[in-house]
């Protein structure tokens, strides 16, 4: 007897899904059943959906493969949205199986009914409901496809309970994958000649994942052009360090993203749009290339973006050379932990493989930079979709998919508190995930924005709201309260020696980081 | 000089709104700033936004007028969605003040772009985004018109950055509202009819607020007539104990529920509706009457249900008399902590005035009882959207609208892990709140649940993803991480006298009781 749940679960194994986190209630009972006895599927359980998808995320971003959420109807879906935002935004592949009710039963409008699809829509490509058991093969395959061709990137299947409890002998179906899209080679020469000019010429990356070789290519590329490169503001995941050049990104805040964008003359744009500003301010642009700069795409989004800069670097003759880097240097025994010494610090305590997780916001100003002089490879996962609280859950991700690489977080306090129960995963399923709490007590950015958009000073009534003093959580205790070991750290050296210790030990660990 | 942003402070104060919960961001910095310098406005930080919505729930349901909330985005009011939910199930009034980026910056598709008015139409009855600062006034008006008329219950208002900030001379508004819907006369006498017959006889009453009054009534027809009454299943609030009847509830699960309303004839609906399943189950009905009783409406849901009451006792001749209760005994020492003897501890610990948010869900099933025949008055606050995570911040919103009642929290362990930064906001504002976790450790509902619909017995493959073992958070070091005092308990007469300690003493306190 296979019911509509086991086709479900039968079809994502047939695609390579192998892990599912999961938050489940009683209209998914017959999912997690099926979920339970189809072999070759991992279940992690996550006491919050924001931490269910943050985790599908980062699962998908280290492993190159979908993740399975399962979540409880139309609220757990609304918990799951953010880090689904995040994800979209990155062009993560997953694919959300929520619950609905039985299909004769929406009518009653009982306690739970919502417009799921109208939410999932918000926050999804692709989003379907098998109306019948039958269909739940086709529809499957079909979400599947979608995320894996990148026509979608975030797909939602909708499950009424009744759909997953009938019983149908519809087997478990596959559908074919589009390619991701080629360049035009007639793009390549005029871009070519456009970096040729020198400082005036920009190349713009984008990717759900650079690799290595796509930062050997576009080193190359400026090498012998003397254009300038920037990789987005925000990439999904950059592999670094070691041998990778270390590329620039373009800065966060629309001052110095202007001032970096000054003087372009043309823009070549591989698998990157063109830079707008993260928020607008008044008087300030909203996009960030200068108003008479010519834009060349090469290569659109999700496109084939290292075959083209293969195409670019051929056209113009540059070689890929190695970069040579040096071992950090310790930082001062005694010195406080600032933005300065936080890049410095991790730089020095990076072990090779390891995965960083960074949304250290206001104290990332060299954290990104110094690591990427690091002699140790790494790979990087940053924020594309600017909702706080995706670091934690992120990490469960990237934990999971490589089990015998350890993962750093290194969070802001403000948002860590948005996923705190992403720790007890890390407990649950014995990830080694290290969690640096950057504590200074505030969510500071708001701070400096908040003149920075003409919104005054804060004051007396106004400061309290970006205060995370009064009380100072304890994120040692937190930490403790999931199942996680914790120490707490008030110099950059001992944050160093804390780190590296942490990360060669199994198992998850936080820090926090007192600023 | 008075911008949008400070003509919608003004306008939610002449409205008579004091209160904004908030999670602020940089769309947020015109507005944060404005609800800051406006006189008469009360801002409390919440570090997530299921907390800013939970919290203006209760505080409405308590204050009985609208709290603001202040909310970051599309991802700031995803976070939000789910006690939203609640809310509106629940009809709580409130007014959500959404920011969005400049009208303008809105085509660059920026990282945190979203469908806000989207996503917020999932969650809310009203919904309107002021294009200009011109708007502000009246767009604000009629969304609190439409929540105090109870044309809508939740209203969500999205400002544009560009609208907050620009100057503007449309002084603050305000619209007429309407007032509940009354009953048609014509319907007394044959409701009247109805309940005469004895038990084949139903009062069902649902409101926002079931009053001490309402109950009075419905016990006086009762025992007039011999008709069976009841609540609805979940009930927003509802004021009991001392000299009320205590009304009964209809049960929660679809095989009691139908026993309770077996042989209903004819089902007079005061404010209610007609009772339906929580959740769909196979071979279970979807409609909770007997499929032959008839259905009389007297006053509509969120229509005037107290003068409706009044009327139908008086066609009866129906007299209200007082119910004399006997304070509970006490908890034998050494007994374990049961849904059955919680019950038992909690109402010999109950204060007078207390307010009770119940979140205890498989261990509340003898809690409403017990504590109705309390000799202490106190409201009753239940979840009527049944999303969990709803009880730590609606009482702290409890605690905001009542500051001289103590609160009593009693929330499962599960559902205490969605929203546990509520305990964060309780220590900032110093609110006498007390929180029981129920720590069984376990999603127990499911594991009941899974054998009910059909999916089989929990497995060595699904109880992992029911099981909140392996770690089990630690309550007392989540609360202390959060800067609440917190204690452990492992027996009733522990946990009785563990309530009404920390129910006597000022500010937050969080007690484990181990299960």
């Amino acid at each position: 007897m296979t019911n509509g749940a086991d086709i479900l679960a039968q079809t994502l194994v047939a695609q390579g899904v192998d892990t599912c986190f999961a938050n489940p209630g009683t209209t998914e009972m017959h999912l997690l059943a099926a979920l339970g006895r189809t072999e070759g599927l991992n279940l992690h359980l996550c006491l919050f959906e924001g931490v269910v998808t943050g985790a599908a995320d980062g699962y998908a971003r280290m492993s190159g493969k979908p993740a399975a959420t399962l979540l409880h109807l139309g609220p757990g879906l609304a918990n799951a949205m953010a880090n689904l935002h995040n994800a979209r935004k990155a062009a993560t592949p997953m694919i959300n199986i929520v619950g609905e009710h039985a299909t004769y039963h929406l009518a009653c409008d009982a306690p739970l009914t919502s417009d799921i699809a109208a939410m999932a829509g918000t926050v999804s490509d692709h989003v379907t409901t098998p109306q019948a058991a039958n269909n739940v093969a086709q529809d499957t395959a079909a979400a599947l496809a979608a995320i894996a061709g990148r026509e979608a990137r975030v797909a939602t299947i909708i499950v009424p309970n009744d759909v997953a409890w009938t019983e149908t002998e519809v087997p478990s179906a596959a559908l074919p994958v589009a390619q991701p899209q080629a360049h035009d080679p007639a793009d390549v020469d005029p871009a070519a000649d456009a970096l040729r000019q020198g400082p005036g010429g920009l190349l713009l990356i984008g990717a759900p994942h650079i690799t290595r070789r796509m930062a050997e290519l576009a080193q190359a590329i400026s090498d012998s052009t003397g254009c300038r490169v920037f990789t987005e503001a925000a990439v999904g995941r950059m592999s670094r360090g070691g041998s990778a050049p270390s590329l620039r990104r373009l800065p966060f805040h629309v001052d110095p993203a202007t001032s970096a964008l000054e003087g372009v003359a043309d823009a070549v744009l591989v698998g990157a749009r063109a830079p707008v500003a993260f928020f607008a301010y008044p008087g300030r642009p909203s996009d960030l290339l200068p108003p008479d700069a010519s834009v060349l795409p090469l290569c659109p989004p999700l496109g084939d973006v290292e075959t083209a800069l293969e195409a670019l670097a051929e056209a113009l003759g540059a070689t890929c050379t190695t970069a040579r880097k040096l071992a950090p240097l310790a930082v001062d025994a005694g010195a406080p932990i600032t933005a300065e010494t936080l890049g410095a610090a991790v730089a020095w305590a990076l072990p090779n493989d390891a995965i960083v997780v960074d949304e250290s916001i206001t104290n990332g100003l060299h954290l990104f930079a110094n690591c990427g002089d690091s002699p140790a490879q790494h790979d990087w996962i940053n924020n594309r979709g600017g909702s706080i609280g995706y670091s934690l859950p992120v990490s469960v991700g990237a934990a999971v998919a490589c089990r015998d690489r350890p993962v750093l977080c290194i969070t802001g306090d403000g948002s860590a508190a948005y996923t705190p129960q992403a720790l007890w995963t890390m407990a649950r399923s014995r990830l080694n995930v290290t969690v640096v709490i950057l504590a200074n007590r505030s969510y500071r950015i708001l701070t400096n924005e908040m003149s920075k958009i003409g919104a005054g000073a804060p004051n007396e009534f106004t400061l309290p709201l970006m205060s995370l003093e009064d009380p100072a959580p304890d994120w040692v205790k937190i930490a403790e309260g999931h199942g996680v070991p914790g120490e707490r750290v008030s110099n950059a050296r001992s944050l160093a020696e804390a780190v590296a210790r942490c990360m060669a030990e199994p198992g998850p660990r936080l820090i926090e980081a007192v600023m």
